[in-house]
């Protein structure tokens, strides 16, 4: 049992051949041993020194299987891709903003570099990731998130994928579009890691392991949100929710330890780089602390969750609704497509051109990056105060927040209306990138819209014993970054990453309630931005229960099986697998005793079917035959010999042994075209007719199928017909299976996929072909009906037993029958 | 699947009552809406607003079986129940000040003061728990634990043990003794929400979903750990990290809601008692913010964190050697278990002798309360400078730690040591009391010790650029009691619980850096306090894994598991029934086709093998089998017809019912003891003799068992002898499985219970008695050899299909038959 569930057809293969790899290590290991005996023996000037030399590494490459030292290695590694990438980012971005500044002669000159700056990295990040991995476009969590569930997708754990990934995100961030790094962070941490342990597997066996690269996998994850904000605890917490259905409390330690380590590097960093003097957070602020918020604030905290649950799940919308535009549209399409780079230049130059800081910019702090943007936000002071914008010191970029003209509202409502059908559209260029910091800013912006209202609607604070507090705009731009952010992801553990990235806690309870409420309303409303994507990209799912609906727990495995299961029978022969082969397309098949009894014996996998057919009825076995029978011709005509025959053996035995190596894939067996290629064989003797081949073919199909040389899965999953909706979920994402057989005292009696699972989920909601349970049937008087069934299935076997003789089954044999 | 495998044994009677209370409830709500048609007819005065009453009525009923209405009012429960509770300590120790304040003539009454009210106190909890429900004693984190696997432990959610748990806890906390509240708050919590569940259940049938209450359980331990420190999310963490192994993603919200509520609620008393003036930390803290520790404090903070994992270690080993001193002890514990309530007094005695403040407590802060001293040691000033007390003014409580004659480092040292034992002592009083508290104070007064220590070695602070900062000890307190608390929970999220009782995050990194070390250190020296308590009270539990062992991926099921399984065949007799019966005494029994097959059917509960062997040979039948004899008898002697028959068959049948009616437990059927019942009964006839009964016994044993009304379970839990033991151990933890059929191709070979799965983890540490695998078997050829013998199994499935007649198996059958 778990002995194969994941989809992957060739992990057998590639199991041999880590286990080839192994038995060669392992010689390679003694070899070494060796080695180290034999210079104890040599008495030459520098042994000493090579004994010890040898022995350190020996011990080295021992405690290279602890878990710790990849870790370790794993923080270190992606905190300097981090700090690197940043410091990469924030060169581009000073490069534009250089140019902008010294062409402020020419307002055209200008707005040409404003503009061909961007559009020319985003159309080199689109092209570079296109051409060297596509696999590295977007954000890289809704992958993850279905390669922890044990699905293998391809290609997306390479070196290829990596070196993408990291360079298309730089060129892409350092355009100053509104795009985040977040979400290629944990693709870039899950890459190092899958990297990683296939470097230091080259040291020890234990990293072939398939659970611990989950493992690792899932450790990876929190690895690179934690080095992306510098925030461990929110990292792993903000994986945990974005990537898994069930988490393994045990390898917590590892996502912190891992995440700690590679945030403590990221930060060090920065203060060898003399950026900062000491490790703090990444946008400290500095409200007061003896008293953050009034209680009567509460409600203004409340309405920018609320708010934030509906933006949050209209940006998904919306995000969702332009990927759909661009895909129907076929013209546009078509057009789009041929020139694939067409597409990020239009969207780039739509953006900038809006942003142009002394264009349409200056209403919206057009020329602040994504970083400046949310320093200002996050600020400790008032810009407003009663309704005009109060004419303090604007120090540094809250400067472009000003303008003469307009008020400090108008820019912010321009501000996140701007940005948010930007963010949503510019998170559809085929670039590696993510869109929580965007949402974020967004967020953040809203928040301070908020904020710098409620300031100037309360000029002298809420609260009314003596002391005045006024109100901290800040402290609500805090809680809107994270309230919108976590309506958009669907994660509670936002506000960690808040209070981490913004080094202060003192806003706990309103960015809490902020947060659960927005994620409230976003979740009764769409699905979070991941799973849309994986919807978009078609992925294998697995649609979460919604909250509370009660209906889970009263539809039940039968409701919901696939009654009409496709099986093959102990004494079946190569017909029946032959037809079973063509009909469906299912990768496990079911293997019962007899079609009588239907007992699960097991699930035999179609690869493994296909090989037996192959090998039945393949070119080896097809070409023996061949030559026996011209043997036979031979034989009987008693010709004089030839010496080609003798080449013709070694080269069929060439081909038997080419055949054997690869996977080859089953070819049914037509008569006409087998027959074509043996008649063009030179070494046919002439009596050997397409009739005699057919005949060949039929007789072999009507052999019993040996099933010797046959890898089984001995104890499929198995679930009962009474068992819930609910129960069924949870065991599904529990194990990450993609199907389970439903038996009855050890008999098959149908098979829920993924896909059944999926439908009852949500056609529970919107029904649709699936016959789901009414809601009351938990009502129904199972108890009596389904035990008395239970007993007459028993009674069944029982009689069976006895007699040895039954007469057929009714349902899921005869139709299985006619299916066939 | 899953049908059943809680080890409650009475579940399926629950069920049954809870289908039929459904049933009569549904009839009283359609009974309701009649009711309300009714009145629409009624013309009366006040008919309109009595229907709007009943509509409002109908609506909040249809309302609460939502979740979030239970988790509001759950949340509600529990904020109210720990303001109460943390009022109630507050005046308790109140009293005890102003007592031992108001004798300051005399030292003697002073100290008899001092001493007797927390005796007073303590023995007053303990006898209060002893008799109400000694299942509230201690902390019960390690019973909800327990729970929360699928285990259900009786009485444990109760009323009962709710009120016990209450006041048995704020006595107990209420006499100053060094004991914490977070580990009864999560008791309580899962307490609250059990009845809760059981209150609303009145309303709705969504509450008695087995699974439901589960998940809601998992969100009261948040809730508890949440309203006890005002730490929601640092609640919801600990109480996943604390009592999960596997955690459902899908259950994150509602604890982040509940605890969130609840933690809002609970800080909202606290304003409109007019305690605080707007919600902020429980413990807050002042640090500066601008530069909160220098880098090359880190060491240090490290050298706390690995000093905690050693210190945390001793105390959970300290703990449990003081309880098994206690128990072993015979002579000790007979005085003591008579007189219950004498070791918790005299363990009172002892501490209160110690921290008598004009006594020994003068120089260990004595005087101070827990949250005193805790409040003191987060302080942000600096206690002593270059080595001598600094002279600066001692506010309020700070005072207790400055002595005329010694040092400030003596104070503390002598705390921590004083402190250390004690709260290991007094955890070990049989009253409602967790540990996290005192450890925490502990280890805040050791980071405290070694931030003073810096700050005397480093009077003007550590960076060299110029602007002096000054060490912050208190940041070092901070670090400290995050790092002990995590060291003897085993938890990381002690550092989240930490920022949120502070109020501060800016020491993040040093924080984590100690916890993880301590963690590091701690869990490979000792398991958590949670699980030494666990396995000091023998409850059913699974070793963690533990880091990095390797071997886990390398032993497989075939290594570990039973082969002598005791199985019940579907042709058996009722006397192999009783025979398994008596020699084992497992739960569930393998149920399988024949002794030659062994093709595994499903599972069949001990309970309800016994009510089959019951109904067979119980006492209804045998009375109907000596009726009809008796009246075969009476017929052939033909004697005068007697009244008192038919009186006696009414008592039979009366007897008959109740038979049925109750879970009978088996009584076997031993002649001797029934032909002496039989004997007695008044209705005998003389001819049936004690020969006759055993004669008809005997021959009811012969028969055949007739399954027809017996639940079996149609899909056990099946894993392959070749799953590794780390897969077995996820699958176990996963699912709160206690066992597993070993199958292969459907032939039951073997079973894994929870005690093998145990013996191997803890065996391959020190291997006894368990067959464990070289730690190289990784290595061994396991392809070739393995699919050989799966093939020869198939292989002679197949023989027996087609021949019907198999010669018997070789191991598993014959030495469980000689087992038998």
């Amino acid at each position: 049992m778990y002995g194969r569930y994941t989809q992957e057809l060739g992990v057998y293969a590639k199991e041999e051949a880590a286990r080839l790899r192994e038995s060669g290590q392992r010689r390679s290991v003694s070899d070494r041993s060796r080695t180290l005996d034999l210079l104890e023996y040599d008495k030459g000037r520098c042994a000493k020194c090579r004994i010890c030399t040898v022995r350190c590494q020996k011990f080295l490459i021992s405690r290279v299987g602890e878990d710790w030292i990849f870790l370790i290695l794993l923080g270190l590694l992606m905190a300097l891709v981090s700090w690197v990438v940043d410091f990469c980012i924030a060169i581009c971005l000073q490069a534009q903003k250089w140019m902008y500044g010294g062409l402020d002669s020419n307002v055209f000159l200008q707005y040409l570099a404003w503009v061909t700056y961007p559009v020319v990295l985003i159309t080199f990040s689109a092209g570079f990731t296109q051409i060297l991995a596509p696999q590295a476009v977007g954000s890289g969590i809704p992958e993850m998130k279905t390669i922890l569930r044990g699905v293998v997708l391809k290609e997306y754990l390479t070196f290829k994928t990596f070196v993408a990934k990291v360079i298309g995100l730089t060129c892409a961030l350092g355009s100053g579009m509104p795009l985040g790094k977040e979400g290629p962070f944990v693709h870039i941490a899950s890459l190092c890691a899958a990297l990683l342990s296939k470097f230091m597997s080259l040291f020890g066996g234990i990293y072939e392991n398939e659970s611990r690269n989950i493992e690792m996998l899932a450790a990876a994850c929190a690895v690179g949100v934690g080095c992306c904000f510098a925030a461990p605890i929110g990292g792993v917490l903000f994986s945990i929710e974005v990537t898994s259905t069930f988490f393994a409390v045990r390898n917590y330690w590892r996502g912190f330890f891992a995440a700690t380590f590679s945030a403590f590097i990221f930060r060090v960093l920065a203060v060898w780089n003399r950026d900062e003097e000491t490790i703090t957070a990444l946008f400290k602020t500095r409200f007061r602390l003896d008293f953050p918020f009034d209680l009567q604030e509460l409600p203004a905290f409340a309405v920018i969750g609320i708010a934030s649950g509906f933006g949050g799940a209209l940006f998904v919308y919306l995000n969702r609704l332009i990927v759909q535009f661009i895909r129907k549209q076929k013209a546009i399409n078509r057009f789009l497509m041929k020139k694939r780079l067409l597409y990020p230049a239009l969207v780039t130059l739509l953006v900038s051109t809006l942003t142009f800081p002394p264009g349409f910019g200056q209403f919206m702090a057009g020329k602040l990056t994504q970083k400046e943007s949310l320093v200002t936000l996050l600020d400790n002071r008032t810009w407003a105060k009663q309704g005009i914008a109060e004419e303090f010191d604007y120090i540094g970029h809250s400067q472009a927040w000003k303008h003469p003209q307009v008020n400090v509202f108008v820019t912010l409502v321009l501000f996140i209306v701007m940005k948010f059908w930007m963010s949503a559209l510019a998170t559809t260029i085929p670039v590696p990138c993510g869109a929580f910091m965007p949402v974020f800013v967004i967020g953040a912006a809203f928040g301070r819209l908020v904020g710098e209202s409620m300031a100037a609607w309360f000029p002298d604070g809420i609260n009314t014993d003596g002391t005045i507090y006024p109100i901290v705009p800040g402290g609500y731009a805090v809680v809107g970054a994270a309230a919108l952010s976590g309506a958009v992801t669907h994660t509670v553990s936002t506000a960690v990453i808040v209070f981490e990235l913004t080094g202060q806690i003192s806003h706990i309870l309103p960015v809490m309630i902020a947060v659960i409420l927005a994620n409230a309303v976003a979740q009764s409303l769409q699905p979070s931005l991941y799973d849309s994507i994986i919807r978009i990209k078609k992925l294998p799912y697995l649609p979460e229960l919604g909250w509370g609906h009660h209906e889970y727990y009263n539809i039940r495995v039968e409701d919901i099986m696939v009654r009409d299961v496709r099986y093959i029978t102990l004494n079946c022969c190569y017909r029946d697998l032959h037809n079973v082969l063509l009909t469906g397309h299912l990768k496990t098949l079911a293997l019962v005793e007899s079609a009588e009894s239907m007992i699960l014996l097991g699930s035999i996998e179609r690869a493994q079917l296909q090989s037996l057919l192959s090998q039945q009825l393949g070119r080896p076995r097809r070409l023996e035959y061949i030559r026996e029978r011209a043997l036979a011709e031979k034989k009987r005509m008693s010709v004089v010999s030839n010496p080609g025959s003798e080449d013709g053996s070694q080269r069929v035995s060439q081909e038997v042994r080419f055949q054997v190596r690869g996977h080859c894939t089953f070819v049914p067996p037509l008569v006409s075209s087998s027959s074509v290629m043996f008649i063009s064989h030179p070494q046919l003797s002439p009596p050997l007719c397409v009739l005699q081949i057919a005949e060949w073919e039929e007789m072999q199909l009507d052999e019993q199928v040996n099933f010797n040389n046959c890898k089984i899965d001995p104890a499929p999953f198995q679930l009962v017909e009474r068992t819930s909706l609910h129960k069924t979920h949870t065991i599904f994402s529990l194990l990450g299976l993609d199907h389970a057989y439903v038996t009855s005292i050890g008999r098959l009696i149908g098979v829920v996929s993924l896909k059944e699972l999926r439908k009852a989920i949500e056609g529970s909601v919107t029904v649709k072909g699936v016959k789901v349970r009414p809601p009351l049937a938990s009502f129904r008087d199972s108890g009596t009906s389904s035990s008395e069934n239970e007993a007459t299935e028993l009674h069944k076997l029982w009689d069976r037993h006895k007699s040895m003789s039954l007469p057929r089954e009714h349902t899921p044999s005869e139709s299985d029958e006619k299916s066939q």
